[in-house]
């Protein structure tokens, strides 16, 4: 049942799958106001437009790019020395941070000094930095002050995705205007603006200061819906090894963050691999630590020792900290007439700790404690849904809510403190009352940002869970949750290998557009009308590389019709030559246009004169090949 | 670029996947008023829960069949020779139809004499019936003269799916009370509550005399949400044998209605195949044979040609007809400034042809006609939307708003001569534009039920739209869409081969399912409540068993924990042993009954004095393995 270290610190090595450059893609960086603000973005290159459709250019469209430097061809990562600390001058300069001389944590220590680890340590340690006695390091500290933080401009170029240079390029003509459920969704996103929304709390930033490593990125309801893509080991299966190329191959399809929720072996010296290797912000579960050093007796947890394991994970460079603090004692037994209980692990751990110490939980009682530790490094809370359903039967009870309303008041103490919280959600839910999770949500939680698990939207399909939830996923995206954890088909079943974590992300990733387009998010739907004008074109390439996924359009298209000539013929496999509507939409079009009938009563004066013309030319308007 | 008939009438064999026995299911059938009312359904046995766990039976969950005999062990198809013609007797008792001598259509005719297509035709033809002359035979007809038909009682029973049995076993306690925006669900399904929807036009019962071998079913919002999956060879690829398959297949794994859209060779022959052996409602759309019969050509169709495939097309049974009679002329040009112009092939057909000959197209002149054809055999329209916005750009533009109105005033028509309607949908539509399409479409088309294909909630997936349209999909059959055109991975890029099909048809029973949930549909929530309930006593094959796709579930769950011993263990893969949250909360609610303590009064009261019993017991909580 136990995994052998597998990974050895002289043989790491990238994950080739996972630097692969995507085709006709371009890496680009747009620098801010100053040198070192430099945003990464994908620009896919497009063809022109055929000569007897008009012939014109396409400019290339911006995409969001989660992949950090492993799909920059001039960057070379070596694993073993971990990504560029690309924040660490502007952590510096903020002079209210200190190197310490150590780790802080007892077990930090403990295992730095064990011999028998070194052959899978990463072996660039660098001393973690800590806030100075007195200071509050978090972006939403910063915020309330009115400060811009490089972090924060870095994050308003990338949002922007060079709108207004493309609407001037002519890629968004129109966009339909979205139905954003009462959010404030700016034409242009400034760095002012991201300031605002993090000193309001109502979007954070994760980023750790020691994890300098990140390419900064915001969570929050008037920015783009952002996807986690959760990895990690169990003590039943896999290695340090593939959680790496997990986190790669996660972050090249478009994972915003990454969670560890590894519980196996070895999860210390595993979470720093990730974490030197990351360009997008790590979360964890911390009690899922804390309850293996106590040899799996949940009873045996304490205050002391989670404590210890917050410090070593924020010492390490974790951006957000799922804490269950919500599971407080009254509710548990809310729990005990549901079908399926408590699924959360978290939540299920504190539950049994509850009831054997007859007690609310230390990470209730010591919640302002947790905070000290919190804005020391700046992590960002998560706070956690324990008591979340896990079935379409228990959804929206009062053990759920009660639990968000304990999560409204935490949030609220958090605040105080200036430290980032975002507030996590179900489970599984029926599409009808979903919106009641999410205005619940913002109403009790003061629109903190939501942070939701699908929800899975029927419990019948095992195998195909990642559907169940992107429905979910994509509605509870449009009402307003901020970020979504994605499913993978292996959800109830296994754990994910790399195939089920692209399709988890790609699923989820048209769940997060889904929502952006349906809030009108500005600029959403010009990868959209790309794609569409591609295809009324028939410029097959460009198709396949717009897509959140080019290997699989193209591997798709070549099953049904292998030949390159296919590639630049005006049908598809579909319908083959004569049948193609697109093709006499095109013929449509051209006539409505020479004979200038663009509107109604343009057709019912111009049309009879022009019938017989249209009869004419109408023997040559199939394309043969 | 053709493809060689590969389907000898002499050969033909039942694709063997597709009779395979569902695990532990027993096919059963419920005997209605009269013995040859005989409604198939599946029963999903389950095993016993654990003793530690309450030891109780778990009855079988009935659910829904649409394979028709090829997954009765006690049944033996042969393709050569078609499916039983369950509901001939029916048809004759009513005294209103005639068996005709021969074939009325010329094609037809001529087709059956060629000498040359002998190897590869249906052998078993019988000679078609139509209705006597001043005869109305559709379902609608007699639903308003006060008729309960057997198809009419057979589908009450088929959709109650023994609901009150179920109740009275305990399958459903409780069911989430649904949104359904208006729609009218009874609490029981009854024969007259049928009769009634269909004499409203609300519903619609897809029953072609000529197509006795189906199991009958409905379409209409007060229902279960249908499924259909298209299958059909095109020019480019695909054969007779292939198709069968498809539908064999399709109809396996749920589709309620199967669409032939071939438009490659032989589709006279392929639609004789599928019609005779298939178990559920065959949908075509005429004018693609149409088209094939002038050589491609859309200027030179003619009422003429069209009318004659419509008979051809009635006598061989086809159930529905997709008709694009809404394409008006002056709509036409409104296409002109749009994204992706017109994307159905049979409205940029007619289209072309209303543009060349500056006519209102004769599908809509002659709409009455075809109301002549369609009660002579009980074909049911679905009136096609040829303008439907092939991308999120064009979604609820004018050109397809004039189109659905059209529409509506065609229903009326069709209703004025008893024939049933339903109506196709979008498309590509945002999803915060969803609901205008639903709200419409019932406004306007006076509730009958609505059929659409996703809607694609974005553009930019290719190989994945079946989850952007399985997205719109759920939320429009929640709205009060009554059957939802499939869409396979393959949209946009090529055929569905089998593997598509099978991934389609899931995404959308997964969909229709949600939707039903979502509507508060009486029953829906007992599969749900079995599979959790199953989850949460770790019972791992009834888990397979229970979900829409149990080989998947099972291979995914093997390949993480691949020894039979694994499906005993009252832990899974992703947790491993110590960390499950099911067995934790298993313990709080033993420990939560134990002590009395289901309410929150009751936990502050008794609590305290119960902790340390608790602990005590709190080194035996683990199951070990």
């Amino acid at each position: 049942m136990t995994t052998l270290p597998t990974y050895l610190s002289d043989a790491a090595a990238v994950d080739d799958a996972s630097i692969q450059p995507l085709p006709n893609s371009e890496k680009i960086y747009v620098t801010g106001s100053r040198p070192d603000v430099r945003v990464p973005m994908r620009a896919i290159r497009q063809s022109r437009t055929a000569t007897e459709l008009g012939g014109e250019e396409n400019p290339p469209v911006m995409v969001y790019d989660t992949s950090g430097p492993y799909s920059d061809p001039s960057a070379r990562v070596d694993l073993r020395k971990g990504l560029p600390p690309l924040r660490k001058t502007w952590i510096e300069e903020r002079g209210d941070t200190e190197q310490l001389a150590g780790f802080s944590s007892d077990y930090s220590r403990r295992r730095l000094s064990d011999p028998a680890l070194d052959p899978l340590r990463f072996g660039h340690f660098n001393a973690p930095r800590k806030a100075r006695a007195g200071s509050n390091v978090s972006q939403m500290h910063y915020a309330r002050r009115g400060i811009i933080t490089p972090e924060m401009e870095f994050i308003a170029i990338r949002e922007n995705l060079k709108l207004q240079e493309a609407k001037a390029q002519g890629l968004l003509e129109r966009q339909h205007p979205g139905e954003s459920f009462g959010a404030s969704i700016p034409a242009e996103i400034t760095p002012e603006f991201v300031r605002d929304e993090v000193a309001r709390g109502r979007a954070i930033i994760p980023a750790n200061i020691n994890h300098p490593e990140i390419e900064p990125m915001i969570i929050g309801r008037n920015f783009l819906v952002k996807i986690n893509g959760n990895i990690g080991n169990s003590a039943v299966t896999s290695s340090i090894e593939e959680e790496v190329a997990k986190l790669t191959w996660g972050t090249r399809w478009g994972a915003d963050t990454i969670m560890d929720l590894s519980t196996g072996k070895n999860i210390h010296e595993t979470r720093e691999w990730l974490i030197r290797n990351s360009p997008v912000p790590i979360g964890t579960v911390p009690i899922y630590q804390a309850l293996e050093k106590v040899g799996g007796v949940a009873e045996d947890l304490s205050w002391e020792i989670f404590r210890d394991t917050l410090i070593e994970q924020a010492e390490q460079g974790v951006d957000y900290f799922t804490i269950h603090a919500g599971v407080r004692l009254a509710y548990v037994p809310m729990t005990a007439s549901r079908v399926t209980g408590i699924v959360s692990r978290g939540g299920s751990i504190m539950a049994k700790w509850c009831l054997a110490h007859h007690q609310e939980s230390f990470l209730y009682t010591h919640f302002e404690d947790i905070c000290e530790i919190m804005k020391a490094y700046d992590v960002s809370f998560s706070l956690g849904d324990g008591l979340r359903p896990g079935s379409i039967a228990d959804a929206n009870d009062a053990a759920q809510f009660g639990e968000l309303e304990t999560l409204g008041e935490l949030t609220k103490i958090a605040w105080k403190h200036d430290v980032q919280v975002m507030i996590e959600g179900p489970g599984h839910v029926p599409m009808h009352l979903i919106k009641e999770n999410m205005d619940k949500q913002l109403r009790e939680c003061g629109e903190a940002p939501f942070y939701t698990l699908g929800p899975l939207t029927t419990d019948i399909a095992p195998g195909y869970d990642h559907i169940t939830s992107g429905i979910g996923a994509a509605m509870i995206g449009w009402y307003g949750c901020a970020m979504l954890c994605y499913v993978t088909p292996k959800e109830h079943l296994g754990l994910p290998n790399k195939d089920d974590v692209k399709t988890g992300i790609i699923t989820y990733k048209i769940a997060a557009h889904a929502a952006d387009l349906a809030k009108g998010h500005p600029g959403a739907q010009i990868r959209d009308d790309a794609m569409s004008k591609a295809r009324f074109e028939f410029r097959w390439e460009d198709q396949f590389n717009l897509g959140l996924d080019p290997d699989t359009a193209r591997a798709y298209h070549d099953e049904t019709l292998p030949k390159d000539s296919a590639k630049v013929a005006h049908f598809c496999s579909m319908c083959g030559p004569k049948f193609c509507s697109m093709k006499i939409t095109q013929e449509v079009r051209e006539y409505a246009r020479d004979h200038g009938l663009e509107t109604q009563e343009a057709v019912s004066e111009g049309m009879a004169a022009k019938a017989g013309e249209f009869r004419q030319t109408g023997s040559e308007l199939y394309h043969k090949v």
